[in-house]
């Protein structure tokens, strides 16, 4: 198949940020690439070859995409499966499968592969809806504290809650849930392995999500996690262990905690690439956007490994700012030496929301947790006064 | 000034590979960009804000584009000076400006501007056309051999001549052109000075190129340049010199011969990104198209330091091919640690067409340069049969 300046393309359902990280990779390769998203304000708009306009979640929609190209991806998990569904038994190649895809976007189904599977992994009992939690809380077959979880669609911590009493259910929507066992860890951890169509299979090392102290919120992804690399190793086959089980193709990124006698425990998979994996952009030998383009395209896999250490920094929308966006003191932290910020191209800054990220590599890792500190201390993402 | 994810709007004359190498970095930001190319099949086709089909040598096409933007920029030094005249002359900011690129553009008034600023560079006299020269070859002011050069619109080896007989001069065409001395050199070497509007100047390390020992064309461009520490620090200060004697702002590529005995020669300079920085995209804490967006926007510059030794391959047209383009063997380079392909996004090959190039990085330098050679000798830019 040559894909080079050719008249192949590639699909990607979805047009957010990790769209437009795969384009830049697609545009680098000369890769024809059609994009569906339901906004015509997506970070997609530009760098696609076409930009489509229309609802992910629309059967005929999506179908009528899938029609129109050769290869057919996504960028986020929620999108009409019955479509991919019909497109595969056509023939169509569409990587991560909507199998795949099944198995994963029901948080209670993806729990429960992991128990069948051996693969290890907290506790959890599934409910039909939050009156099912309910009953169980009050025949004790659930006790308090628990972590709740909506079955589908949730994303970065929307839809997850920690519930210690009865009082903290009460805000909760009435759909499909879990409920799941706390277990107290020493480390958030994340490995994304890569596995192409012919079955050659690689992992990037093992990442390490630094909480803050105080507001429990991820402040860095650092690559390499500072973790004993026995614990790293285990990681990485857990990791391994998970992508094989769902035959997965394309990315697939395994959320993992470590526990306080280092037991690993998945958490949660995303079959794409990742935010724990934004770091690769400018620290390893193949970034994860062009990992997941080869993986798909049964191309040859990259080295995964880092040429220098990095650590990533979310860039939210701050408390307080909501319209047109500005980026404070971001001249300030380009003075430092490795700082990249990558702005995904959202015009209206919200409390809260992703508007970019910033990377920060060096060759000492002490070095760059000190400048990531700086840079978190200084960036400010506000809107125009 | 407020750049990312506003309404400020950045200009590129000249829609090739240099330029959709600029647009990632311009996404990657969101930043705002308009191009202007005569072809709608140019390369950054897709990637712009918006893509205008015209004219880089008409006034009107230019002034007109110009007047659109908030700075302007190019990625082809040959556009209608007059229309960046009259947009400077009316407070429209110009990187670089008219007045550097008119030294630049004739090659007879670059090479005089290097002897009036004292910066070391071969002898050289100008004509006005080849009868000029044909008459102070009679009269034995120049003589056999020497190097011709055609004033104006001459790139990559185009326009360029080794003259040892008259017969040489036969197919010369009847232009303004000069006559310079040969000078046998060791090595060819190339600086990337970046200089921004406020004035903050760095080097990138320098780079080598090495030449096939038979055909004598360059084969691989090498960074850092395999030579004593003195020598590059004086070619570092070479071009340095050159950026501050032009008061240039943006990039300036500064080609220079290493003679016999380590002296450094200018050969000539390109005033925006260069081939002789493709490798820092994959090397570099800061690739060459980031830091010439730096410079014209005047933000802080970025690292120039290296993070592994890079490599890079052109990827031409082979010989005896003309129609669509396959790459063969893409998929077996790809397979190799550290080996990144750039395609441009020409769909045509043409013998000697540039249609990308590769980029071959590793931490140990023989390492990559043994890689070079494998890609070197299995990639083939060929057409479908």
């Amino acid at each position: 198949m040559n894909y080079f300046s050719s008249d192949f393309k590639l699909g990607i359902l979805g047009g957010g940020q990790l769209g437009k990280m795969l384009l830049a990779e697609t545009r680098k390769f000369d890769i024809q690439t059609y994009v569906l998203d339901p906004s015509d304000e997506a970070p997609c708009q530009f760098g696609a070859t076409k930009f489509f306009k229309g609802s992910l979640m629309d059967y005929d929609t999506v179908y009528q995409f899938g029609k129109a190209v050769d290869v057919l991806t996504i960028e986020i998990e929620n999108v009409n499966l019955d479509a991919l569904d019909a497109l595969e038994a056509e023939g169509k190649k569409v990587y991560p499968s909507p199998k795949t895809l099944r198995m994963i976007q029901n948080k209670g189904r993806q729990k429960d592969f992991y128990a069948e599977n051996n693969i290890p992994t907290s506790f959890h009992i599934r409910f039909a809806d939050l009156t099912g939690l309910k009953n169980a809380l009050d025949k004790n077959e659930v006790t308090f504290p628990f972590v709740w979880k909506c079955a589908e669609f949730g994303y970065d911590g929307n839809g997850v809650k920690i519930v210690r009493s009865a009082q903290d259910l009460t805000d909760l929507p009435e759909v499909e849930c879990i409920a799941e066992q706390m277990v107290p860890f020493k480390n958030e951890l994340a490995v994304i392995v890569a596995r192409n169509v012919s079955g050659e299979i690689k992992t990037y090392p093992v990442v390490e999500m630094e909480f803050h102290p105080e507001a429990n919120q991820v402040e860095y992804v650092i690559c390499p996690a500072r973790i004993d690399d026995k614990v790293a190793d285990k990681a990485r086959n857990v990791a391994l262990k998970v992508s094989e089980a769902y035959n997965h193709i394309g990315l697939l990124a395994v959320e993992m905690f470590q526990t306080e006698d280092d037991q690993i425990l998945v958490n949660e998979v995303a079959p794409r690439p990742h935010n724990s994996g934004h770091y690769s952009i400018e620290a390893s030998y193949t970034s994860q956007f062009e990992q997941h383009i080869r993986s798909i395209l049964d191309l040859p896999l990259g080295n995964t490994d880092s040429k220098v250490a990095g650590i990533m920094v979310n860039l939210v929308g701050a408390e307080g700012f909501s319209g047109p966006v500005v980026y404070e003191n971001i001249e300030k932290i380009m003075a430092i030496d490795g700082v990249t910020p990558h702005i995904y191209g959202k015009r209206e800054t919200r409390p809260f929301r992703k508007m970019g990220h910033v990377t920060i590599v060096n060759e000492n890792m002490a070095e760059a947790r000190k400048i990531a500190e700086e840079v978190k201390n200084n960036i400010r993402v506000i809107s125009v006064q």
